[in-house]
Formats: C-alpha cells, structure tokens, sequence
C-alpha cells in the first residue's frame, strides 16, 4: 500500500530549514509476524525532535539521515497478524511522521474505551501529560497552595503543569510568548498571572506578574526554557524552594553554549534544589497519572487544549516549524485523515 | 581586663585590604547575668567571612561597620555568673576576632571531655566536619563505593568530605590550588587522584584525573569553588548524578556577577540533581555526626587536618588573607595565646 513518509534529508544548523527534510513515498508491505499495519489518525510535533534532528549528542537517540523520522501518533489498525489486536484496533505508537506505519506489536499501545478524543493520548493523557505530573508532583514536590511558577505555560507541558497546580489549590504564574496567549492564560484558564517573555525585560516582567498575583516569591519553577528565565525565576525563589528542569527551547537553536544563569549563588544562600528530569524514567506512575487525569478531565477541573494544523502528512513538517515559532496553544497536531 | 579586637571599618570591594578592618584596645567589663568572660584559646578563619564583610545580601548576616567581626573560637572560662559553668571550662562560642569575649551563656557550648586539641572543635569536630557529613551522606545522598569530585579538597570542608567518603568506600577525586596541595592530597591522605586548578585547563586535569582513578564518570560532585569547576564537574557527572553545592569560593570576590555552567542542558539529559545547602538547617544531625566522626577519628580513618598560623589576635586578618590566597591545608587555626 502507498504511503507518505519524512525523511531526514541533512542536520538543521540552528533553525531548521525546508531542504533538511523531505517527503518521499513508498510502497508498504503486509504486516510480517507481531506486526501491526496502522494508518495514522493523528500525530503531533514536539520540541525534543529539534534536539533529535541534531547531529550532536541528545538524550534522546538522534534521528538518522536517509531514514524516516519518529514521533508519537494515534492510528487505527488496517492490517493485523497480532492475535488480540484486531483489524479497527485504536493504537498509540512512535511511528508518526508517516501515513501508514508497519508497527511491532510490541511498540503499539491498544487505547482504553475513555470517551475522549485521539489527540488526547498525544498531549494531556500522554507523555505530555505525564510529564508535567511527574515533573511537578515528584520532581518539585509541589505541595497544594504553594506559588508555582511555569514559564511556556501555553505549550503542551506547560499547559498541564498550570492545570495540574491549579487544580491542587496553587497560586500559579506563567510566561509566554505574545500577548494572545497571556490573554488566554489569564482570562480563559484564570492564572494568577501570566506574561509575555517577548514584550520587555523578563525580569520586571516576572517581578510585575508576582505582585499582581499577590504572591511573596515562588515555590517552584517548572523550567521548560532555561536561559534568562531561569536566572529570572532564581531571583525570585523562596527559601527551600524546587527547580524542575524539563526543557530548555531558548537554547535549543543556539550554536554557541548558553552561559548558564549568574545568579547560582542564590542556591546556597537559599537551600534551593534543582533537578533535571525525563519522563522514560516515570513509567511507574503512569497508573496513577491516567487514574488522576481521567479524573480531573472527567471533573472539568483539567481540559485537553491542543492547536489543530491544517490536515495532511504534507503539513508536518510545516507545523513543525512553526511550533519552533510558538504558533500554538497546547499541544500542535496534525490529522492524518486516516478512517474516523 | 583588657582585650584587642578586629572590627569592620569599611566593606571590602574585591579583595579585602588593610583598611577595611582594624584592630582595637577595649576594656572588656565584668560578666553580667547570664554571661561568662571566655579567654579565647584559638580562633579559625573561613571564607564565608568575606561574604560577611561585603555591603550587599549573603546568606548569613553582614558584619556592621565599627562593630567586632565574630567566627568560631574555643576558649576558657575565666569568670562566670552561670552556675554549671565553672571558671576553667573549655567553651565553643562565635565570638572570635577577639582575646576576650562577654558570651552570653545561652551562646556557648561547654565541649564534651574528648580527647582531641581544642582546635578539632573548630574543624573535624565542628560544622566544618558537620558540613562535609551532612552535604555528602545527606544533600548528595553519596553511597558506598562511587566516584566523588571534590573541589578544594585540601581545604577545611574539603578534606573532611575526602575523607568521609574514602572510609566509605568511594574513589575520591580531589582539585586544589598548586603542586604541593596536589601532592599531599594523592601522598599523604591517599586520594585516589588530584589535580591543581591553577596548573593547566581544568577540563583538560579533570579528564586526566578521572582516568588516572579508573574511574568513568561522577557519581557527587562536592562544589566548594562554583564557577569553571561546577561546569567541569557537569560535563562528567552520570546519569542520576547529585551534586550538593557548598560554596562559590572563585566567585566571592568578583565585583560583576559570574556566569553559570554553559552545559545546564545536561542536567535534564543526564537527570542531574543540584542542591544548595546550609549547615544551619541540619543540627538535627548533628549527635549522629559527631558520634561518627569520634568513632572515625579514634579508628585513625580520618583525621584533623589544619594549618596553624603564628600566634597572637594581632595575626588573624593577615591569616584571614593567607587563607583567602589558599595558604592553608586544612582549617586556617590562629592561637590566640589563652592558658593551657
């Protein structure tokens, strides 16, 4: 069966670029034994795959060039030699990028009946969602009522962070790029207080948005950009407070290293912590998280908020690039068009 | 009675001179209520007095101008109104840079009959050791048999985490500043490696060192230096590294703010924890430390290593400076000339 697929055609220096990456098609085969044929309904686009595009060392294994790229899809089961996996199967996977996807067994999830929508297992009940959980609750330890302080809190993770925190009784603040989404921060999901990192200097940014949420100094930062945001937050941290390390996007694109934050000290003088974290090593909490976020989502005290693109395996990349360029609320997806 | 005592007459910028302190004659009064007239014995200079004598924030409180600087002293009772303190008890206070000292006895330690000089409890003994047990074994949960850096290793705090850690089990890397500090840290105490941050690029050293110990890659980091050190350190810590930061030592004279580690990202791949510490928030532990060292001191698996600089109160600014430019091994201890 015909399909589409993204290739990494070279390594992106800095921002990526359109001849880094190209659309090849290719001829399918039949499943072969424990594999699964899956047309894709849904895929999404994550900063972590800049970092895999990269021809040097990343935490995750680096795409290779020539051969098709990876990342998280939700698709519908066309082709089965699996017994207990049949033909109309719902499976979360790594193969997106793609069109059809020969998936092993092995590497396909089949999804629980809960009455939500596919992307939901690409963002909120997902690793991103997992990710802001573990990252928040077992990383920072936050604790119900304390100040928390989560800078791209319009994207993915940052969203589920706000909420999670919220949720939990906390004064949360949020950075974000454009006053579109500190609208939306504020008036729609009713943060204490959000603000532009683009518009002024950050630092009278985040001292502003602390006093108008009446707040003395934060808890915990959950870091999804580092930089000048981190050393920004470390100003403001209270005694004991917890630094989760989750991302650094205001340093992905650089070619010279970023100096780290000036203002270190302050992590003696206050018996700060600061952790970096990826979510592979949580797995063991995922029954609690999907127990808990079912139950949130369930109680309306959490929503999946994600940016649809426009459809077709040919906007991927596309959507990509501008989900570098902060284009989205949420989660950025990208309907396959494959069978409802 | 007459004393002599050093007070701030201006806050150093840079590195302190001559001027910014000055030493006076006082006639010191009978104790009050409450008050024991301590004959100091022996008093130490540390770095983070130079933080102390700075106009700006620091975690412990500044010195005032015109007043007496304080730090640790052991002296003797030489008139008391307390009863349970006689006249003759051996008292660990923090009324140092002064022969005499007016101690209000609610701020004096009358110290337990072990049988160690008086200047243990101002270093193995003290919160010089307490420090380098509960950063080590508490802050960067060391364990059994893995590979510690520590910086500054031939100082005060130093040495006593080298040497926790090496009855423990651990390959210790030490760094210091010069060849004769190098030698008695790989000679004398038997570290399984050092190096000089002074001699060559420290990236460079750092390298050499871990290959020379046989060692991979770094379970503790043990920061007492902070700067091109902390980013050394980082470049070589393992995946589920800790790393308890202690002090900044190469930052406390800079007049404009240092860059952190330009490698922070590591700290997400590599899910690297760092955390600031105060001894003050650990007296909790203090009992079980001080059984163990007793324990470890009497066994001869750790011993109280210290650099005793010329006798007389007269001596101690020019010992604080020696101290600061690392002429010492060990606690800098300067007698104070007290009875026997």
């Amino acid at each position: 069966m015909l399909s589409r697929e993204w290739r990494l055609a070279r390594h992106p220096v800095g921002r990526p670029a359109d001849g880094d990456v190209e659309l090849v098609e290719v001829d399918v085969p039949a499943p072969g034994a424990g594999e699964l044929l899956v047309r894709n309904r849904v895929m999404s686009v994550e900063p972590y795959m800049r970092g895999r595009m990269s021809a040097g060392p990343s935490y995750a294994d680096g795409y290779r060039l020539g051969a098709p790229m990876s990342g998280h899809a939700v698709g519908e089961v066309v082709a089965s030699t699996v017994p207990g996996v049949p033909v109309g199967a719902r499976v979360l996977h790594d193969l997106g990028w793609r069109e059809l996807a020969l998936v092993p067994a092995t590497e396909a999830r089949v999804l629980p009946g809960l009455d939500v929508p596919d992307s939901s297992w690409l963002g909120i009940l997902g690793l991103t969602g997992l990710t802001a959980y573990v990252g928040l609750l077992d990383v920072a330890a936050c604790r119900p009522g304390e100040t928390v302080f989560v800078s791209a809190a319009a994207g993915a993770v940052g969203l589920a962070v706000a909420q999670i925190a919220m949720s939990r009784g906390c004064t949360v603040i949020g950075s974000a790029g454009g006053a579109d989404k500190v609208r939306f921060l504020e008036a729609d999901l009713g943060l204490a207080a959000a603000f532009s990192y683009r518009d002024g200097p950050i630092r009278e940014s985040l001292a502003d948005a602390l006093a108008r949420a009446g707040a003395e100094a934060l808890d915990v930062y959950f870091d999804n950009v580092g930089g000048e945001q981190l050393e920004c937050a470390l100003r403001h941290m209270r005694t004991g407070g917890r630094i989760a390390l989750c991302g650094a996007i205001s340093t992905y694109d650089a070619t010279t290293p970023v100096p780290g934050p000036r203002n270190l000290l302050l992590m003696i003088w206050r018996r700060l912590r600061m952790e970096g974290f990826l979510v592979d090593d949580h797995e063991a909490r995922r029954a609690d998280f999907e127990r808990d976020m079912a139950g949130w989502l369930a109680a309306g005290q959490v929503r999946n908020i994600e940016t649809e693109y426009k459809p077709g395996v040919e906007r991927a990349f596309e959507a990509f690039l501008a989900m570098l360029d902060g284009a989205n609320i949420g989660k950025m997806v990208i309907p396959l068009g494959g069978a409802a």
